[in-house]
């Protein structure tokens, strides 16, 4: 490298040009910063396009090597606060800010409103349920009855298979091998408590190990590591049924006089809108989503938190549900497979680990998988309080409109 | 204001402590860059965190004014490019880099892999083959009665219905509303052909306007604006099976010497990988994504180009296919709701606009709805990569474990 | 044949054996009864078993010839009545007895109950908001720029794929085609008008000539006259979602008084136990049926009226709703694809003919379709008064604990 | 009783019509056949009907009492025996007839056709992989701190449940407990091992006494013993990926000629056809179901051997897979969820008892279960069959259409 870092960016991109460099290349010919932007400039030319803003990004292009390659930049995606927020969760406790990230106006609005009714009613109740992340490789037999002979070699070994999994992780445990025979293809779908990792990679290495020994022990061969009954980004009724990552609800109960003066509607309003909304109309849609706009807060959250965008499909398998109670409004979601960690993956990106500060929940947590269980449960109450708000919003509407039909 | 920057957010600060001002009312007492600098403070101090870099955000702040409240600073999310690829589209012709932001390691690589492979096929072909937004308010009835005259009424006032709708939009076009009776619960589903703009908004008051024709001249009363078989942010078989924003297919047919060469794998592999995970396994998931990894694809260019990242759910409602074809290989992606906007929503946030000018296809079309369309083929071609590359990556595994396994 | 039966049955019996005539050529060389008859002693002799009951069947065999092949008698399904009960239809209104074949024992009872609960009531409400029966041939195409112009092909040429298919029938009228379009695969699904027939023959007649139609004009290849985008006898949303056959909802507002004194619970306790179990269970399920029974009397009455039992299945694709209005309990249920017909498949048999009597539905309606809408109708009472009875029936049960619970 | 049966019937039919008795309380006054003439006269006075073949059933109507209430005669339908076929089960081995009772033409004859192809091809193997009933009842708790708890102690009581559970059945054992939560919901999804039984009944028994046991010992109240996560008589996904019942599957390798000489195609056309529609068509219509036709052969064998008609639905839930392999052609068949038993319920029935035992498994196996495994065993080798047959059917047609193309 030479002291002068444009000319040593034009003499890169000059290399590009030449042929003599691709453009992943780069990285092995500069730092990542110098790399990144001569690769700006190269697009900047070739598409005739200005991307100031994209290289105005604000940490070291080196904090990424792990999260992206023929890096250019960055997407700046504007981030705010909710709340705070009461949280009576079973791995946190007490006020917390909901950083979001998100393009989308008035959702930060209608979930800061969420949490202030949520917080007048004492705050919310949260807990994480079911945890574990799953791996499902595929494998080809020779026919059916091979395939029961796999099914029950995996029932009676599941020692060998722990053990092998096991031993490529120093955190990571096997808590269940489930087989399922479609065909000549078996799929054992392996479920791992990976702690306060979201747990994709290591569910993936420690899976690529106890593949190898099934295909060592039986006639089995193996097709594909993942054969979609993981399910990972996927609209997936097993995912929904059985949950993924975390299982987490929050629920909260409201005095009818907070639900009418701050909500401007009524417990029994609420209560119709989600019935008729996420219950007859998610059913009549073949839906495996039965709520409002859940995942508006988990994709907003997830990016504020360095969370894996792509799982917001998981994450918007919940069912709210609202009911008149005791004269006032409860409420709830339940999230069946939140896909969260609190290290690892786009955590120690610099905005996003601070995003985690912010709900005090950042790296591992003590015991292990207390952090991402209690980010897991961050979410579900942001969730909690985005349905209460739109439920309500369209409730006071419905009452206003009920009120004029009186006049008609 | 006054001259000194910080000396106002001391002041600012001060006023919220004291309870003089909420947080989300400094936006009406200073500019947005003091009111975030100012709620940044607060919340550090609160959380006892530093917010260092999601307060070096590169932009005006008053720039997010329409996207976000209770703003902070940003979220920065790693940016890169694959490509450059060939798209032959209906509306777009010729190569492109496809902007991706994301905190994935790998993927990047993955989807570049792919575009060079389907370059060195000549490029991918693509098409929107059904486009539509859509909105479907849920009415209360009296009875099945009362359902049944709706109905009818509903079909014999179309007319009606889309001249209320369209007065509230200069571009919007009602094409269609759909009734479908559940007890006494009416959900009309109106259509609308929202040109460039991804059309949440537009069709979301246009719809307002029609139910209130709807109130008027019948019975039934409206219970919730979206009545959830829209179907707005949850996985729903609705938008697979009918479509939502655009329905876009991507298909490309490869020599088999490229995809021996470059993906180290057969033709027959491929497609062997691609039905027993993506048709069987996701089939026995109970899934609606018969695909590898859409999502993925889907987040990064959304999050690159503004798009809404909470619909990456539809987005990954999409169907890959592969199979051996005149010696070479023939492979698809077709995503059935791939919502999307080049107007409107993040899109004029200043990364976001940068990653649509890479693409060439910032603001209205030409003609209107052009625009939109090229980011759904786009899209789709850089979905139809990143399926090929993983699927060649689980091919070849397997291919090496057949050969390891003659020597066993 | 010769004048005595068992000797002609015995000659028979010995051609097969000696491997003269297969079993199926049997009709060929005698009358259908003897047919049945040499057919029923080869196989208790092979299998050593005693099919006397099987062979005690009421009706000439040649009356079944249309439905059985190789046929070796009837199997005897117990057949009963429920009701009378009130109902006021589109097509049928007053008393009518519900006639139901099953073997599932209390199943009748519960039925008779509900249908005397809703009598009290004053009667059931019912209508059919959607008609018509699907098929949908798959085709091959080049690639999606040809999937493309087949869409519009298609779109521009309604008209003459009506002719053609109407052209193979006097009664149906073709009411819809839609494309979808995956990958190199176009799928048309034809929507008839097919009057008082299931219509599944009449609409793959009638496709297959419109299919022919699209391959002589376009560069299309025809796959399978069924794509299974029909969707005929699987579970599908697109059922569910859009209807098959007839979409039929029936209702009824019973006054808390009769849900107290006859059904021992009360309205709110029945409103729970239908959230909790067929809206909120079946969501958690993923299931596309949001109701308690509904397959049971759709079964019971198919069976009875010679309906197809393998489309039990799209039969059970129901939403029971369900809340205390007004003091009293409103009820409903609404089938999204119940497919039936009074003329053709099984509804010339004696018994289901004279099922198809109890109701005054059998033959053709007038107007033509009359008598399918009516019978729908009458199944979907039949389901709601199915439903009503369980829902009430886990509700005092429901009652009693919550009783007890008191004491503890 | 008086000696005259005539006489006795006109009283009683006198005595219904003085409102002196009801419908349902006649059994109590006569015996059941004289009972069901009475009703039966009843019935075609009000309804203006003649109810002759219904009353001509062959068994004692006391027969039935188990079965059905309010008998008023039988439903005959059809039956007929496919093959016979060679079965190398699991539970059964050598040739089976396979009997089925339909009303649909062409149905046997294509069965009939695809056992012919399946035997060239020295039969099928077939194996049941999965197995046990399940129920899954409903609790309401205070809020999710509760539902935490109640699944805590769900997981540290097994024991306990067991031994409830399991003292109300002789046969039946408790194999697992799963909870999931939803909201202030919690559902207990009780799996039992039935043994030849289908078990519905004896599942609901146990779990009744379980589920006081878990009121007994937690703040949790039963809402309703059937929670829909069961799930029964509908379809869902739960059943089609966990299975209920039995998970059978059944497959067979066809030679190439055998192919082209009795089913007039090849192996490519058929696992085209299988592609296309079973798999991409079923895909695309958010089906739970990826074959052609096994609720057909599900509901003839049913309805032949006394099973549920009802539980067509979830035997429907199933998965064909067809490939060209060495020249030949692999096909499978897996059902997720087929609900059968050889004792109890319709199998006592005289002509379904008579269909069981062509099969050779009537009543209890030995060990306990292997005749209901063989039972599933035979289903699924129809089913297969099945398949085969109609795949075929389309795709000749589909080399005929070839064939005409290249003419054109």
């Amino acid at each position: 490298m030479t002291d002068d870092p444009d000319t040593d960016t034009d003499a890169l991109v000059e290399r590009v040009r030449d042929g003599d460099l691709r453009l992943h290349e780069l990285d092995d010919h500069a730092d990542a910063d110098a790399a990144a932007t001569a690769r700006r400039r190269l697009v900047e030319s070739d598409a005739d396009v200005d991307l100031e803003t994209v290289g105005a990004y604000g940490f070291p292009a080196e904090r990424a090597d792990a999260n992206i390659e023929n890096m250019i930049g960055a997407a700046q995606v504007p981030m705010g606060v909710a709340g705070p927020v009461t949280i009576h969760g079973g791995a946190v406790d007490g006020e917390r800010y909901l950083p979001m990230a998100t393009t989308e106006g008035a959702l930060l609005a209608s979930v800061n409103r969420g949490c202030s009714v949520v917080d007048a009613a004492g705050g919310a109740t949260a807990r994480v349920t079911k945890s574990g992340m799953t791996r499902a490789p595929v494998f080809r037999v020779a026919d059916v009855a091979e395939a029961e002979a796999l099914v029950e070699w995996v029932r009676g070994n599941e020692g060998r298979l722990r053990e092998a999994a096991e031993a490529t992780t120093s955190h990571g445990e096997l808590t269940a091998v489930t087989p399922y025979v479609v065909g000549d293809s078996v799929f054992l779908r392996f479920r791992y408590d990976t702690k306060d990792a979201m747990g994709m990679n290591m569910a993936t290495i420690a899976t690529r190990a106890a593949a190898e020994t099934v295909e060592r022990a039986t006639t089995a061969s193996l097709v594909a590591l993942s054969g979609n009954l993981c399910t990972d980004k996927k609209p997936a009724a097993i995912n929904a049924v059985e949950g993924r990552g975390r299982s987490v609800t929050a629920d909260v109960l409201i005095p009818r006089e907070v639900v009418e003066e701050r909500l401007h509607t009524t417990p029994e309003a609420i209560a119709e809108v989600n019935t008729r909304k996420n219950h007859v109309g998610s059913a009549k849609a073949g839906s495996l989503g039965f709520n409002a706009h859940v995942a508006n807060v988990v994709a907003a959250m997830f990016l504020a938190t360095g969370q894996d965008a792509a799982q917001v499909v998981e994450g918007s398998n919940a069912i709210t549900t609202a009911e008149s109670r005791d004269g006032g409004l409860y409420v709830s979601v339940s999230l069946a497979s939140l896909e969260v960690g609190t290290v690892g993956g786009g955590t120690k990106l610099p905005t996003q680990g601070e995003g985690l500060d912010v709900l005090g929940v950042a790296g591992g947590g003590d015991p292990p998988g207390a952090n991402a269980d209690a980010l897991a449960e961050c979410i579900a109450v942001g969730a909690l309080a985005g349905e209460l708000s739109l439920l309500a919003a369209l409730g006071s509407r419905h009452l206003s409109s009920a009120h004029e039909s009186l006049g008609r």
